[in-house]
């Protein structure tokens, strides 16, 4: 049963980890250039800081996601991966909603702004972005699961165990 | 010590609960109507689903921070606290993130996508977000020391304690 426990719990982890690697990777390959009436549009991450943020903020957990597949399972650090795993969480969530905001006004534009949606330009790009914003998406949720997951084995909060 | 020590955190808590009330009350009462050569433009939270978001989240998270504020010492929902508390957290960076996001192309525009800054023509407005961003961000970071002492509380990750 521990075995069991163990082998999904790091199956869990395997799955964040490629999520947020896919995600880094298709946003940082997607790349268009176009040209509309005289006007030469080069679309690529660097062009929104958001985006910016959002490749840096998923690059690091990468690293933090793989070297944790190898921490040992009598590690005490196991404890301090609780607190790290929130704090990553917390980093993936702010740069998702932000590359969110402005994926937002890139595909719908605002009006009130006179921002102009720019995915009929470059729906290639736009479509690379969309991919990797579900990626990271998806890293998001299998953090907050296994934060969740920590959360209810320390602490019981909806007090299924009796006392 | 004890004593003191439920006062602290009752503080911290009262002070979470203001500055999501404060940041609240600033988004949702910026205003500002102006004219642009002959477009007329009327600012105000509405005109971006990020602030609409800011709005909603910080709103639900003002009524849950009032809430808590009355709950007894004793009740054993102190350990949902503790997991709410982090939904709750998250839902607040997710939505700050978006907001700052968008109040970032507000202020300075997009060159490569053809976003013009607005601030110009709505400073008035532009102030009112800004303060009602730093208010929230003030509310973030109060909730995120309240949950990293609930989990040093709990788990001791830094392993000062001699086991």
């Amino acid at each position: 049963m521990a075995k069991a426990r163990r082998i999904c719990h790091l199956l869990f982890r395997f799955l964040a980890f490629s999520a947020t690697l896919a995600s880094v990777i298709v946003m940082t390959t997607s790349h268009e250039r176009t040209s509309f009436l005289t006007l030469s549009i080069e679309a690529k991450y660097t062009i929104s800081p958001a985006f910016k943020y959002f490749v840096i903020a998923y690059s690091i957990v990468t690293v933090y996601g793989f070297l944790v597949l190898f921490l040992p399972r009598e590690s005490l650090l196991w404890r301090l991966v609780v607190a790290l795993d929130l704090v990553f969480t917390m980093l993936l969530i702010s740069s998702i909603s932000a590359a969110l905001a402005i994926a937002y006004v890139g595909k719908k534009g605002n009006n009130h702004a006179g921002w102009l949606p720019i995915c009929d330009q470059v729906s290639k790009f736009c479509d690379r972005v969309t991919g990797a914003l579900a990626a990271g998406f998806a890293a998001v949720i299998i953090y907050i699961v296994l934060l969740l997951h920590s959360i209810h084995t320390v602490l019981d909060p909806l007090l299924l165990r009796k006392p």
